[in-house]
């Protein structure tokens, strides 16, 4: 029997542990898709104690918590901080075979140190422990992204944003990590919202652009993405209900972008076909730009509204949608690329189901102007554990050329999940140490090296064209 | 080379046999949810051969005998009982991977002792073994009941039932396993029928309510769960194509119903209408009583018309329905929430494509009210094999809190299935056993004891709130 | 750890061992769907390089080339064959855990002699190596087909082909194996292809019919696949998006037909309701015939219209389509069945999330006029690896009778691929030995052997009948 979370943790052949051990252990990361406050990188920010960087917006374990049947009081409630400490370690003994247990205990060891095992029991031992580490410098904002030599960081960035703590982080001359906003429309792409009205002359102020037709939106959009160029973004993100699909004469979509600003209601009909118009002239602009465009779709989300009214969005409520339409997707790319401005994209879907389609549809577009240009991304959410990532490695790898994968990123807001890489690259070393052992592959260490290395770090630096 | 079927069947760990042995191997059953025929109890009906239990009702038997090109005269049809027991022995030989395979022999072995492999050659020594055991007061429906250690039993009635043979065993002296109702209204949704307007005829007469209307078919279903509860029931159950979102006016709904009443044809969209504002209702008053929902769905029945007009339903003519609409089955739940009237719910989907979206769903919903207030159902009919259940279990433990999963039932026509706890909690065990000698959870075997044994027991007790 | 592919290949017990070298490995093939073009067979084909063999019309390698980067020049262009394979090499070293490392090595090593790894480094060896080997007699189009042991070929053809490459080889009295034709009536069903007319009006020529209506569009079918059975015809094909059920009078039909005919343009509605009549026909057809019915749905083709409009289709531009019915499928076999017309039936989908779907179908149409009448075929193109092998055997083990399985076929263009024969033995014996040495099926040799040559051999033999 292997002791919990030994230093062979997940490694269970002997090339296994040494593509890890020799190649992948120490080398840098690149979190190049989060949704880390930069403001908290800014200003250093310190933690008095462990439940504020647990617990303070966390919908992962939120969830857990109410799946253990704690009181939503000791979740998001005014309990002093120990006590909601308390319901977790209680609710953490129980989360056997999830994620969530070995994040904590790998942020345990390798944030603090603490050896042993977090439960009812151990819960007052392990919050005096974290609350001391957390006075230490090492432990600010920062100092924890510097100990795991995280070398570049995206986070993630409406086009009205001033990007000032961006600015700040850059003009920081004693902090040498590139911080990196991400494009994400997502307010100019949902026409259907409430919000969508006052959002466009928010984004008219902002960019001295007024937006009264969808041909001035598309220039807002221009001179927003210009700026967030100008410091250093390389990344788009979308999130998406699906794919869409929905062409229409830009005379029409005008008559829908102005109904909508007259305040009318629009149609599903009318909605989809504002947002292909949206996502194809997006997907122009990167591609023009050289930037990378990611897609996440299949996703459902605040469908409790109770808890939405009480705690509003983000609050672990959300839920996988299994509505997608794959023939639509493909088409959507197909536009892009059939006047030759399909930019480098990678497609996230919440449902593990899509995992054989996006493999099938990555190869109908890949071509030499980028090492798998098209890509899936890293399992995702919902699908970020153990299981999930495998299935999602060796989909890729019966689909496509794993070895050009562009890898793990955290999609978190925590300063502590830069173990999650750490986590990533042992499942991936596993992987493939197993299939070296079995015959699968043959022992060639400088190959398998270069293979784990790639995928761990120097394919992100490459595919995203990152100044490093 | 582990023995066929040995002591340690499926425990492949020094953990797993652990487990199974000292916590979980001897904890009684509780069959919360089975298709057992309750006058079959109270008349303790005894077998004359092993043909009538095994091959008189189960079509998943029936299935496998088809697709080895037996004649049907031998599965449904007037030849001797051992003709046909002959033919499900050649047939099972060839069954090597399926779980009939598993579930005959622990059935052979546990009930009948019979150490040895059903095959075409021992058909003869098998048939004269079990033939004279079958003849013991320990092999009647009782005697089968009593030796598992099943302590409670909820068959599935409908509403119109007068439960007389349930009354029967409960006033029993000696026989003290409880077994209860469980109210299934699947012909008071099932609108589309062309029985519908008879059966409610029929539940107008039992209820002593005169249906006229939808609000006086509420009064009857009133009426008559209200009689159910008064058997101990505890538990609800609901057959769906899928989980419905389609809300309508109230005075619509009524007119829908008149329309049928009247002898109209429905459309499909009134069909859905009346079977939401149905299921809205049915969901509230479960709430009220404090019961579990049970939505069963993804089912397509009764494929083969021309078997169909032969033998009726239930004899191995269903599948899988791939059709499933996730956003309505979360809206469903939400407008039940909404109101604070959303029961406790256990959602078992047909097609194991939905685990992760199940998983995701139930996060949604969960609050202090119980421990996992929404559950998923154990791998239900065609994925109630090794494969579906450990990849049910995993999935739940990504998603959820595995620890309090109500666990396994049979769903069953059979005396004889009490065997599949023991399969399930066997597999159980190996799978936890397995992440613990992985290092991938603690060995502490009181914390590891507690999960196996409330997954075994505990929680379906504490969930329902049997009175044991 | 094992040696790359070497004598125990994917072979981890010694039950698997066992079942593989004394019972599987030199069985012969029946290769019951492949594309192999007949005429190669006829002239003998001898190839003059290996880049002919591998890279020339090889879609599945093409793909892996453009996710490697490589340009296209070096795929479908014009630069020397050399060339070419150098490219080849340097993506195959990147393809762990794809088919096609263990595609090419196995071919290497079973046609070539070749006990090396191909890769940058050896390219140039590998490529004077094979070279040489293609210029022997035993390199021929037959060479290969006879030194694998191949017994039995089906080619796909079209009803307007007039087989005479398939005479060729018949009458060669030194060419033993046999080359039957497919009947892949395609384009009489795409009734949506702008080429539909002029493909009629040369089927019409064919057949001799003058097909002015859809009955005598029928009895040109009939005429032709007479036509087809005379050259030894046992099975038939479809390549459907999905399985559609969409049932209307014959006189609608005969009116969407005329439509076609006079030029006009079908609406969806049109086009799946001529479909469905064709396919119901079809079936009909084949029943009477005694033909198998082979049923390819799931997948969205020439996804790519630049590449499409360079290339043409069959070039990697090709993905998964993610909307099927199941229910339409069902209601198609049943709308068969419900006359006594359902023929053998094969089905494969492209997505893998249809195993389940798939394996609870068969079951409701299985009946004695054949050993598992209704089959779910190999796991099929994006899902023809370890992986996707395994996980359809064992989902049809989960829900059927492996054991009447029909087993493996190439489905491939090319002369090296009989070694995918093994590849699939390899994995069938080793998913068995596994269940026998955990205990989960009796180590019975004379049973397990039987149960591997079945699936190896003797099931297809006797589903297709063929005459051997």
């Amino acid at each position: 029997m292997k002791d919990f979370l030994d230093k062979d943790f997940l490694l269970s052949t002997e090339t296994a542990k040494e593509l890890f051990n020799k190649y992948v252990a120490k080398r840098p990361i690149i979190d190049y898709h989060c949704h880390i406050n930069p403001k908290e990188i800014a200003q250093d920010r310190q933690f008095e104690n462990i439940s504020q960087v647990w617990l303070g917006g966390d919908h992962y374990k939120w969830r857990q918590m109410r799946s253990n049947g704690v009181e939503e009081k000791y979740i998001t409630g005014n309990v002093p901080d120990r006590e909601k400490f308390q319901k977790w370690a209680e609710t953490l003994e129980r989360l056997i075979g999830n994620p969530l247990y070995h994040w904590s205990h790998l942020e345990l060891r390798r944030y603090f140190g603490y050896e042993g095992v977090l439960n009812s029991k151990t819960a007052e031992e392990v919050w005096a422990l974290c609350n001391e580490k957390l006075q230490k410098r090492s432990m600010s904002a920062r100092g924890m992204i510097e100990q795991f030599g995280v070398k570049l960081i995206c986070t993630t960035d409406d086009p009205v944003d001033n990007l000032e703590w961006h600015k700040k982080i850059k003009e920081d001359k004693f902090f040498n990590v590139q911080v990196l906003p991400t494009w994400r429309p997502d307010k100019m792409l949902n026409i259907e919202n409430p919000s969508f009205v006052d959002y466009i002359a928010q984004l008219s102020k902002v960019s001295g652009v007024n937006i009264t037709s969808f041909a001035a939106l598309k220039t807002a959009f221009q001179k927003r993405l210009e700026f967030f160029i100008s410091f250093g973004c390389r990344a788009t993100d979308h999130a998406l209900a699906y794919v869409m699909y929905a062409p229409c004469p830009e005379k029409e979509v005008e008559s829908i972008f102005d109904k909508k600003l007259k305040g009318s209601m629009l149609s599903k009909d009318e909605e989809l076909k504002y947002k292909f118009a949206f996502m194809l002239f997006a997907g122009r602009e990167y591609s023009k730009n050289d930037l990378v465009m990611e897609l996440h779709y299949g996703c459902k989300r605040n469908n409790n509204t109770v808890m939405f009214n009480k705690l509003g969005q983000d609050t672990g409520h959300d839920c996988i949608d299994n509505f997608s339409s794959g023939a639509q997707m493909v088409d959507f790319l197909n536009a892009l690329d059939f006047t030759g401005q399909l930019p480098k994209t990678i497609i996230y879907s919440l449902n593990p189901n899509d995992n054989a389609l996006i493999g099938s549809v990555l190869g109908c577009f890949q071509d030499s102007s980028a090492l798998s240009k098209i890509q899936q991304g890293s399992a995702w959410w919902f699908n970020d554990h153990k299981v999930g990532m495998t299935e999602q490695l060796i989909s890729l790898a019966n689909l496509g050329a794993l070895s050009n994968f562009v890898g793990m990123l955290t999609d978190s807001r925590s300063f502590l999940s830069y173990t999650r890489h750490e986590y990533f690259r042992r499942i991936l070393c596993d992987l493939i140490g197993g299939w070296v052992e079995n015959g699968e592959y043959p022992y060639d260490i400088q190959i398998l090296s270069k293979i784990v290395s790639d995928i761990s770090y120097d394919n992100a630096v490459r595919y995203f064209k990152f100044n490093l």
